[in-house]
């Protein structure tokens, strides 16, 4: 057999990936086949299961890589040149979200919705949203703390409370960009700012 | 035939009603049919066909019902005793929440995360969805016009993403309550109002 190239894999594996995600934006986590994204790849079923062993293994990928695509965002900001204020993390989350949904023609939000639909009903997809969500909501704890730590703070009487309170501003602002017509990014986070701040 | 009063009539509705509700919490709108609904209700087909015509009146009723139980309470405050604050409000609206979760067994969220994934594809499920959330944000405008009037709140350069961004707080809350175990409505009320108020 010749030797396939760590990049011709990569590749590979991305085309599989963003197949598969396609087909979870239309469809739903539960009604996708790993038929519709053998189909949907234009690959043989033999290159598909090459690359992701079954469903179960290309759910967990979609799952994680989704969040993490935007949550590192929270960490970056934490770990940052100061001084670090929560209407500058909001801004930073927004605007990864934004660029994501532009690049995804709105299927990260699809997936993202279709994802909590399936935990409530799946075991293996609820600890992966569970899993999500706590890091969304870890971000914001380190955002919180490195704001304090900079005095633009007030100390939080209870961090973890506060960060599920901002952590909510990201499902939210899907939700609305998906169905509402009128919701824009930059606005939104000025308007959280404005009551935050006056 | 028997003359049927009102308050059977009732009774017999909101019977189906909850049938499908427990249906939809377990399934999702996708696969629950009218066959399931028959069989969790313990009724006659030509009974539930009484009362409900068909899968879309239902899910109407489900998915109006269920915002119409919540987002209520925004207006109620609007139009209550003052000073409104927009703590108070917020706390109003996640106690009202924690009530029908406590009442439903948590269906409740179950039904409004299956609304939205249902949303992202079906257009009929999305009117419904677009109309629930507009109401809820509509509900939260009203708010902030009477927090402003009473003085408790600095006039917001944007009154609708304002709104927007508090209407986030809710589909996150519900998120939260389902998914991680440690999130508790007073608390997290009570860190959005610290923030908003440090």
């Amino acid at each position: 057999m010749p030797k396939v190239s760590d990049e011709h894999r990569a590749a590979r594996r991305e085309q599989i990936f963003d197949a598969a995600l396609r087909c979870v934006a239309r469809e739903g986590f539960h009604k996708t086949t790993m038929a519709h994204v053998i189909a949907e790849s234009g690959l043989s079923a033999g290159a598909v299961y090459g690359y992701y062993k079954g469903k179960p293994e290309l759910i967990r990928a979609i799952a994680e890589r989704a969040v993490g695509r935007f949550a590192g965002v929270l960490f970056e900001v934490a770990d940052g040149p100061g001084p670090v204020t929560v209407p500058s993390a909001l801004a930073a989350v927004i605007d990864r979200i934004d660029a994501l949904l532009a690049e995804t023609d709105g299927e990260f939000a699809r997936v993202a919705l279709h994802a909590w639909s399936e935990a409530a009903r799946d075991d293996q997809v609820r600890a992966i949203v569970r899993g999500n969500i706590g890091y969304v909501r870890e971000g914001w704890e380190r955002v919180l703390a490195r704001a304090e730590a900079d005095g633009t703070l007030a100390p939080c009487p209870d961090r973890t409370a506060t960060a599920s309170a901002l952590l909510s501003l990201t499902p939210g602002y899907l939700l609305q960009r998906l169905f509402l017509g009128d919701v824009e990014g930059p606005a939104y986070a000025a308007a959280f700012a404005a009551l935050i701040e006056s």
